[in-house]
């Protein structure tokens, strides 16, 4: 068990350093940043690689939400299902505070505002509203699980299943960054929140509510409709 | 069959929820828009993902020009056509309008206007006519089924084939989006159509049309001039 | 045999709509243009398609310089050299004028001027000279036959060498597109050069010289210091 | 032996060229720049494509501290440790000296300025300091080498390693080319180093230091926490 909460941990790390890293330091880079398409291939990547590295291991979940989701569709024991949600919340905020450092390190900083976390409204990258939002995350979170426990059955070759969900990821975050600058992962949302400047604390229940239900629907409709392993 | 219906709806949802979705949302979003590149990733990686997650299940066509090609070459029942195209078309209504609702919680909302719809002449991206626009759709459609086909060829080890043909709509999508926004898939232009506030309804024949034409054309080159199973 | 030299003509335009097309139709396009970073990526996914589509029927070069350079290494029959180079040349040719078709289909129509084609000097994107063109051609077609020889090498398990060839390709276009706009392959070189406004024609035969010379080149090193089947 | 240094001469040579090559060419071009997230790809798909063509001659190191690491993980023999390291870095110096002879060809070539070298302070792309150019180096080069331990373990079907490596580079690219322009190898920072118009080389230290000891952390996480094998 202490190896699979390790591998949660530092998968959970990755993403947050990688994913929010990318958007934080080279996003928006004069001239030559890397913009939406680049945070998205960012995150994608922190879970293909991570799932290769340590899937083995843990499962390489990550994300409360895809725990849940697989607890849901008989794939993971409920009873693992807080400690792995503890080692995820903690390996999130762990990045984002070696995130911090490396961004304070900078000679003109300036705080970090955002600090790439989620939000609706005010805080919408976009300007999107509750409504919006909460559809968004719960819409592209039940499609993550649906493309997880698809990837992950018997009917695909094993080795593949960390592209599909890795490239699962960046096609999310291509569509709804401007939304809710994507969440899908309440560890993921958490870890930055506690170090933004803005008040996406307070919103920091949507992106544990919604990412959560939309794992529960995933589960369901790859049970009643598609899948039957 | 309810299965492989749902797999189908499911899959063309994606696609156009992923694909259209990442236009109408996230392509122009100022200083860090995902442009034309972002917007043709997200439309292979929709195919690339979901044929992972469910073409086990219905082959994973999403695209009633896949269906009457592979139908053509002798790959899949034509009793089973018109059912899937059904699940198809439904699914793309389904993701345009979750789309919609989506786009339309912006603050500063005012319209969808085109809504990542297909068009020649006025409605062509870069202002290309009819006969251009006939041309590339044919001709597209065509290399995307022989890509299908030859990706999912016995002489190919099992697995690949999601890559091959998800990157490959991406390919098609770098190239042919200033033409005619890039259909080769009725059921995605039909989804979104029905839904822009331009004339694009008017121009959906030539998106069936063309599409099917050349999934003929592909097929038959395949079965004539490469393949053999 | 004439699925053999059908393959090749089918890959071989698909690399020349696909890689050629997207510099010509979506390279520049307004605001949200794909820029050398999507063209790269085009030209990749061309032969990262056709390799799974078609390479078990001819073993997917679509270059004229890849089957010189699998023949000088032992692993294509000298005798097959020629019929390939014209099945080649003539796809190239035929996609340069299907390319041609849709591109004057724009309703502000200018000409193509360089057509995608390749050059140096006046005729270099970035102003390189003749030195480094010939050197960049040929030490990044050397690598190229590398890493082709090295991914179907039986150290490599079946079916991932598409992708290192495919994202190979991407990678070469990554770097040199700015020097001679990228050959590596005289048929794409000869293909859109016919129909170029520029004096792109008078420069051909270093597009031919170079890869063909990089190849060789590329083939020895493996021979000799690398690999050993 | 000689198979293996040779290997270890071309991957890095390609590592660098291809990598540091995109950015002095093609990064920051009139327009159509690949900008930083194209140097990424362009770095993992060296990486990526390499492993695939002589991974299995010489295990697909091209990059000292991964030598250090996988020593340290008990994956390769100390007593290899030299040979590699110097087979490294003379291949990142020539392909510098390659690149450098590429890139004064240029029409009004006006010196190599940085030459993709890497620095912190003044030299820091973003104007990032000491601290935070160390901390990024450590804690980028210690999850590439757990990536690379977890991708190459017997827990992953063989094939898929080089897709994880290779896409592990660029995204570690994506995020921190901003901070340092990106090392974790001190192969690559040496080569380019000695050509670069800076104060780069007085800099070379931390390029060296941070990437090795990175690299142990790595292994020892792995070892201790996370893999077995």
């Amino acid at each position: 068990m202490l190896n699979k909460l390790s591998a949660e941990f530092f998968g959970t790390f990755w993403l947050v350093l990688g994913g929010c890293g990318s958007a934080v330091l080279a996003a928006a880079f004069p001239g030559v940043g890397i913009g939406l398409l680049g945070v998205s291939f960012a995150f994608g990547l922190t879970v293909l690689t991570m799932a290769y590295a340590v899937g083995g291991i843990s499962g390489g979940h990550f994300n409360p939400a895809v725990s849940l989701g697989l607890a849901v569709a008989g794939r993971f024991d409920f009873k693992d299902l807080i400690p792995y949600w503890i080692a995820q919340v903690v390996g999130a905020i762990a990045a984002a505070a070696v995130l911090y450092l490396i961004a304070s390190g900078k000679a003109d900083f300036a705080g970090v505002k955002g600090f790439a976390s989620n939000g609706y409204g005010e805080l919408s990258p976009g300007g999107y509203g509750l409504t919006a939002a909460l559809i968004a995350e719960v819409v592209f979170t039940a499609f993550f699980i649906i493309i997880i426990l698809g990837a992950t059955s018997s009917s695909v070759p094993a080795g593949f299943a960390p592209i599909a969900i890795g490239l699962g990821l960046t096609l999310i975050h291509l569509v709804s960054i401007p939304v809710t600058n994507t969440s899908v992962n309440p560890a993921r949302s958490t870890g930055v929140a506690l170090f933004a400047e803005t008040a996406a604390l307070s919103q920091l229940w949507l992106f544990w509510v919604a990412p959560l239900v939309g794992a529960i629907v995933g589960a369901i409709i790859w049970k009643a409709l598609l899948g039957k392993d």
